[in-house]
């Protein structure tokens, strides 16, 4: 299975390199939600390679699906994490596959073939890039922290006050904010350790379905903003190293 | 002088690329602003190299100066723009040297040996990455465009409201927002047409010293947040790909 995964995220990988510098043809899907001809060309090539691969799962696809029923055994793709990057050649983008199996995540992988960076995770078995073990950090306050977070452009417009308010305490609370614009590879630099917590709202399933394995088995913790379990249509997603897990929650909700 | 530049440039990335997955020891100078031992080595190995090669030009550098006056000859140097990043692995990390001749940009360099992408320009001669012409962006529209900004760790304690006013307006009236952390880096990427335009205040003038003549060169325009020419103590730099200048600065002074 890992083999499989890993071997189609690479080709699907080479598709999305040859056309990361090329001019795109863009199409309308929302205005900051653009949808280019790549990222269709890797779904159709991603569900082929598994139907032929690995028949007996179901393909829920962000640009496609066989079905939007999350339950028995599906692979939860999005062909291009990072579509507004892609369009800007903004090196942080990403091809996401999750295996869930009755909604229980059983291995991820989240590639970005721009920076070379694979990143893998099995249930129970850890999390890896390019093959090496991967852990969070062992930060221990929000102080000290580098947070990662996104706006998606359809929640900004309805929840604009939120979205503001939980960034002006991050800001002065943490020691500093990146926003990168890829929700899988959040989740990974989370994972490896390079950010100690991260947090977005209105997400779908295809953008955090492996990052939030990955970030699991890297010994991370990941919940709503409540401190329950993270549900594919919870509001927030939040992903730590488990250490600022308490206090960011506290963060994001005094205000 | 370029080849000095470029291969200055290089050694000291090769310096910061072998301690950037290394753990690090770090002394604080400010919550968000850590200095590390590799900052100080590549500054001290640049000040020799640059002593050594181009004598006669005084060595302005973050960590240590010659002299704070920036008349006659001067090499602005940063030796890690992205200190944040690269304590925390995230590889938006650049050396950044502007050579100026009376405060007028004469040639820069920003070099990201992690990524392997090294910016040059000179004053009339066009700017490039790794040896190839780069240009701005022909976005005409701000409501398409993709900004990048920072926060500062100092400024934003003395001026949160504005920040956040003027980062509400961009995020209701762009594409989307990006905030990489290495301010040198977003100027470059403003040259290459990755984003379109980029604004942040409160930085030195090691942050931008290389990277405004390279946004220049590359067809684009540098202001301070009036429309007026940037110099070194202006409270914000306004970088655009000229087309979306004026649009930008209303929207960033209309809240």
């Amino acid at each position: 299975m890992k083999d499989i995964l890993i071997n189609g995220a690479k080709k699907a990988g080479e598709i999305l390199k040859e056309d990361f510098f090329k001019s795109k043809n863009v199409s309308n899907k929302g205005i900051a939600d653009l949808v280019t001809e790549t990222d269709v060309k890797i779904e159709v090539f991603l569900k082929k390679y598994f139907h032929k691969h690995l028949p007996i799962f179901k393909f829920i696809g962000e640009e496609s699906s066989d079905s939007l029923d999350l339950d028995g055994k599906c692979l939860i793709v999005d062909p291009i994490d990072g579509t507004t990057n892609f369009v800007h050649g903004f090196p942080f983008v990403a091809i996401s596959i999750g295996v869930y199996e009755d909604m229980v995540p059983i291995e991820g992988v989240v590639y970005n073939p721009i920076l070379g960076e694979m990143f893998y995770a099995k249930r129970g078995g850890g999390a890896f890039l390019n093959n090496i073990p991967i852990k969070v950090s062992k930060e221990k306050k929000l102080v000290s922290s580098l947070i990662a977070t996104g706006f998606p452009y359809e929640f900004v417009k309805k929840n604009r006050k939120d979205i503001l308010g939980k960034l002006e305490n991050i800001l002065i609370n943490s020691h500093g904010i990146r926003r990168a614009g890829a929700a899988s590879l959040d989740l990974c630099y989370v994972a490896k350790g390079s950010f100690d917590g991260y947090y977005e709202g209105g997400l779908k399933p295809w953008d955090v379905a492996a990052g939030v394995l990955i970030v699991k088995e890297a010994g991370g913790l990941v919940t709503d903003l409540k401190g329950d379990d993270y549900l594919f249509d919870s509001e927030y997603i939040l992903a730590t190293n488990k250490n600022i897990h308490n206090e960011l929650i506290e963060v994001l909700n005094g205000f």
